[in-house]
């Protein structure tokens, strides 16, 4: 259970293309050497010659990858301008005394082969935490990793930010803001150590829309709020993860500079779809993962209470194993949300599964109701799952993505550095 | 791995007994019907028949089983005087509308039978949440059960509030108080859904000291937040779990009733003892464990930072697949530490394995050192592992627990209620 259902909405049509479905984008990705195996791609580098107005977010691990902190820095001294990505697998590049060095060195690689400046180059790596890194073959492969740079090597490039990700994450769609054409896609890598309260995983988003970068940041940290940080995994918060998203402007639409604007709303929806899809292609396709779970939480006093809850259940390792093994114990999910710290009338909560099989109602007002446990089974045993809870308790929602654990996410995880 | 290692003290003599081994106590267990496997233990009582001055902590989780609402109102009414225990395994008596008419029934039932007062007893299920409860077999069978009550029996008692875990968890300890020789036991029931800052499991503690019950309490907070609220199996915090404390003081010690009697410390030490080997016992027989890992966080700023810090670490399913498979993997014990919110400065953290095979430094001042893969490989195989980290900022520390993630932890609860 690896490609799920794609949501989109009217309006917004999906297309083609990844990160270089917006114009005046182009990607590639190589072996270089810095992993071992000699199939598997290792760096990728993003480009647009027209510059990026540009908006990140990033782990809030208090322990950071160098290449965040070299981001960071790189588009305080850019003015959140961008113009290149240059990423790899295999090595964290986090915990290294030469961390911030070596990130550095990927972006002067990246930047003098393109002819543009260091500070106008993302960064990014992923892996093992702690691995001496030596860059050599980044700088001895960059010719050719430019030299294959297209519209159509999408694909190469997500390629080389996979670790344990078992299928690439793409997607694109096309909408009308002001009468314009304007496209917008991402890609994602993600597998394990994904959890909620970061940027989680690495992700480029790429636009041809034209709007200022203090608007995009809104919007992504709005969008993030709702997508990314309602994914866990394993409860395991990464140390390097960044979703960066990069706007040229290229399509031409009336810059959007204010978020009262309405093209900013349109705008935020595409990101929502983009992310959103994201966001459950890396939920479904987590460390060891046979399937996808959604939980649903509806009628939340508040927002927060929404998103507390949903991610609890998400998170909880009981629930995880509940739904490995299509065991509808939905105690489990009133024990997580009693634990979650959410505020809650216990007395009041419906739940229900669902999926294509049905759906079946398990819990009302906080006690078990009778239920067909055959009905139940059938449902838990689809690809997609959804566990719905009503707190009937006012009007809030909020989704959340996981995946159940597996006896393959303990072997993946018993021996990740090998 | 489910035997550990007994840690004591100089003047606290490991005695055999259990919940039976202070003076005045007797225990049963046997089959009542509750649990439909009829080799299986299924009901346990516990009588003292001088009254016990009575301390008990409860989990913290919202959603609260209706023996924890009952065993409060109880020793409200009482006055925090208890004279028995009543506890069975396979049904939680939680979600279930007639949860707390059950839960008194329990009581009702034992009452009857050891005549005594209803709220003189404390009632504890474990099991399945939501799941109907039929106490009939209870009622039929406490004749039986209370004609066996014996000081041999403690671990047919013990048997009964078992769930999925392996092996009984007992130990008490002998110690002289003013002159006196007192006794302080306890026993266990753990496996799943172990995670700190609750009550955590069924525990149920006796003494034959003289203690005020305001001062029993005081001390058992104390403990509790060193020793069993530092053991994490999987995240998930239980809706059932409580910490009982009965002292009857039939020891007849000069009766400590003030927190600063020197015999409130040597009191609060036996308590310590007996705790943290239970805590010791239930994290290394959680669900699935292959083995005990013990983190020790060194040279905190503060305690509160020790213990976030230590707890995260062990609660990262990425630490317990890393040591599942003995892979020193030390980025992760960073990362966990990075994201608990712990009040830490990355750049002076070192961390070392230890275990019966020898100890290996592998980071120093948050950046990796070069180490021998093949001696972290033989110290992450032993049977209880020991990571030691050295935040180097302060003086306090802290001590948690856990196991392992395994194939077998998924197996078991995939398929728990069956």
């Amino acid at each position: 259970m690896k490609n799920i259902k794609i949501e989109t909405e009217d309006g917004f049509e999906l297309v083609e293309g990844g990160v270089c479905a917006a114009e005046g984008f182009k990607a590639n990705g190589i072996h270089t050497g810095v992993h071992p195996d000699p199939s598997k791609n290792d760096v990728m580098l993003l480009y647009s010659e027209i510059p990026c107005e540009t908006a990140a977010v990033y782990t809030e691990n208090k322990v950071k990858g160098a290449p965040i902190i070299v981001t960071k820095k790189n588009l305080e001294r850019s003015g959140g301008i961008s113009k290149a990505v240059i990423a790899n697998c295999k090595n964290a590049n986090t915990c290294n005394r030469d961390g911030e060095e070596k990130a550095r060195g990927m972006c002067d690689i990246a930047a003098k082969a393109l002819g543009i400046k260091s500070e106008e180059v993302i960064v990014a790596s992923t892996g093992v935490i702690g691995a001496p890194f030596d860059i050599t073959p980044i700088k001895e492969h960059i010719d050719e990793l430019k030299a294959g740079l297209s519209r159509d090597n999408h694909l190469e490039a997500e390629k080389a930010i996979m670790t344990t990700d078992t299928v690439p994450k793409e997607i694109a769609v096309k909408f009308i803001l002001n009468g314009k054409t304007v496209k917008l896609g991402g890609m994602a890598k993600g597998s394990g150590m994904i959890h909620p309260n970061m940027a989680t995983t690495l992700n480029f988003i790429t636009t041809d829309t034209a709007i200022d970068k203090e608007v995009l940041h809104a919007a992504l940290s709005e969008v993030v709020a709702v997508t990314y940080n309602c994914i866990s995994i394993d409860g395991d918060t990464s140390t390097n993860d960044m979703v960066a998203v990069m706007a040229n402007g290229t399509a031409g639409n009336d810059k959007i500079v204010d978020v009262t604007d309405p093209a900013f709303d349109v705008f935020k929806k595409a990101l929502f779809i983009v992310m959103r899809n994201l966001a459950r292609m890396l939920a479904a396709d987590g460390e060891g993962a046979s399937r996808l779970i959604e939980c649903y939480v509806n009628h939340a006093k508040t927002k927060d209470a929404a998103i507390t809850a949903a991610k609890s259940i998400i998170r909880s390792p009981l629930v995880k194993c509940m739904i490995f093994g299509s065991d509808a114990n939905w105690g489990r999910i009133m024990c997580a949300i009693g634990y979650s710290g959410a505020e809650v009338d216990i007395t009041k909560i419906d739940v229900d599964f669902e999926s294509e099989a049905g759906r079946v109602h398990v819990s009302e007002n906080g006690f078990g109701v009778p239920f067909s446990e055959e009905l139940a089974k059938k449902i838990l045993s689809a690809d997609e799952v959804r566990m719905i809870v009503d707190l009937k308790d006012g009007n809030s929602d909020a989704y959340a993505w996981g995946c159940d654990f597996t006896y393959d996410y303990v072997k993946i995880n018993g021996d990740y550095r090998s």
